[in-house]
């Protein structure tokens, strides 16, 4: 199949509760799934935007082809680049066109929430 | 009326939770709500993608001319190509234009999660 | 304010619940949102499309100039075209660009779930 | 990085719950989620539209360079302008492309729900 999608997607809304209720599988996290429907992998570089000080990044991921990464933010990076209970945004630009769709879980409370979105192509 | 919307649709989640709380009506499930608001059938075809093997599919399902399918991915098969407590992604692709909508009932625990999106058009 | 929006929008996931908890304020319900941010007023005819049947409508909504209607698709008739416990989709065709969001609260169950999207613009 | 995005955009449901239960930090409340990629500030002229009365607004914030805001509206102004329990619809206007996301918590059951949607870009 042909490459789907954009290269530049932006997904203003990010928030890691900071507690969750109920089991491991459904601790609180958020993701950026990333699909690449094409015969080349797609390198993905990911920026962090926040209210109070410069980006970090980019992180690297890769989706290899005709695959699909369901990509958790809370595991992106382990030096505190995303902060748990903090608002920030994000910037994926990829190599090769991919769709991105952006869901969280938030299992702060024992009632669990859900929102996802289709990112914004730019 | 005649047909609205695209050919192509994508959407990057997918996850079919393993259980659910409640009676047979509130199960747990992911649906592609699709409207054919023309006056040809619409013939889709979709191809499931994951994150570690070869896409599966394509599994053809018929929307009658003015007429929406919601379709549970659960019910797209029996050989087990969509895997429960699995991520995975999909890829629509109509013969006439529809307009796709994304929506999941998480019913694992007592409180029920809902989200839902209007697919990615290409 | 100039007319922002599409003339043309569709909505594939429609779907009443068949039972609420918790206070008549709370009860399930499925929303269009139109927003029409120009100084002409708009008249919106909502079409109900079912997964076998004929579709029905046009139901017509008028939405004043500088306004926004936030219309449940279970008050838009009285004669049962809009059936609870059941799938069904619309489109909306307005005279003047608006834009449109859809949004359903389901109580159904204790526990309240929610979901959001803007509206597929054609 | 460049400034991605529009310079309008429109949200038709707005809806502030008057009830919450569960900590301060849950209490109901709808975002404008705001993402400034580029290297100028963005100041964001945002109208509040109501279904009986002549809009108000335009209130506004700033997002500076390479920033996310997500500006709640409850916090927008101290005139009521904002209703709380009332539908309302928002228009923002930058003068430089921006991001723009919408947000609700709604805490008024022990349960909370959740909603989210990538704006419509105009």
């Amino acid at each position: 199949m042909e490459h789907i999608g954009h290269r530049v997607w932006a997904i203003p809304e990010g928030f890691v509760p900071d507690g969750s209720t109920g089991p491991e599988s459904m601790a609180s996290h958020e993701t950026a799934c990333i699909l690449n429907t094409g015969d080349e992998d797609a390198h993905v570089k990911i920026t962090l935007f926040f209210p109070d000080r410069e980006p970090a990044g980019p992180y690297e991921v890769a989706v290899p082809a005709r695959r699909t990464l369901h990509q958790r933010f809370n595991e992106l990076t382990d030096d505190g680049s995303v902060p748990v209970g903090a608002d920030y945004a994000s910037v994926l630009v990829s190599d090769v066109p991919v769709v991105v769709q952006h869901t969280r879980l938030d299992s702060r409370q024992a009632a669990n929430a859900l929102l996802s979105t289709i990112a914004y192509a730019s």
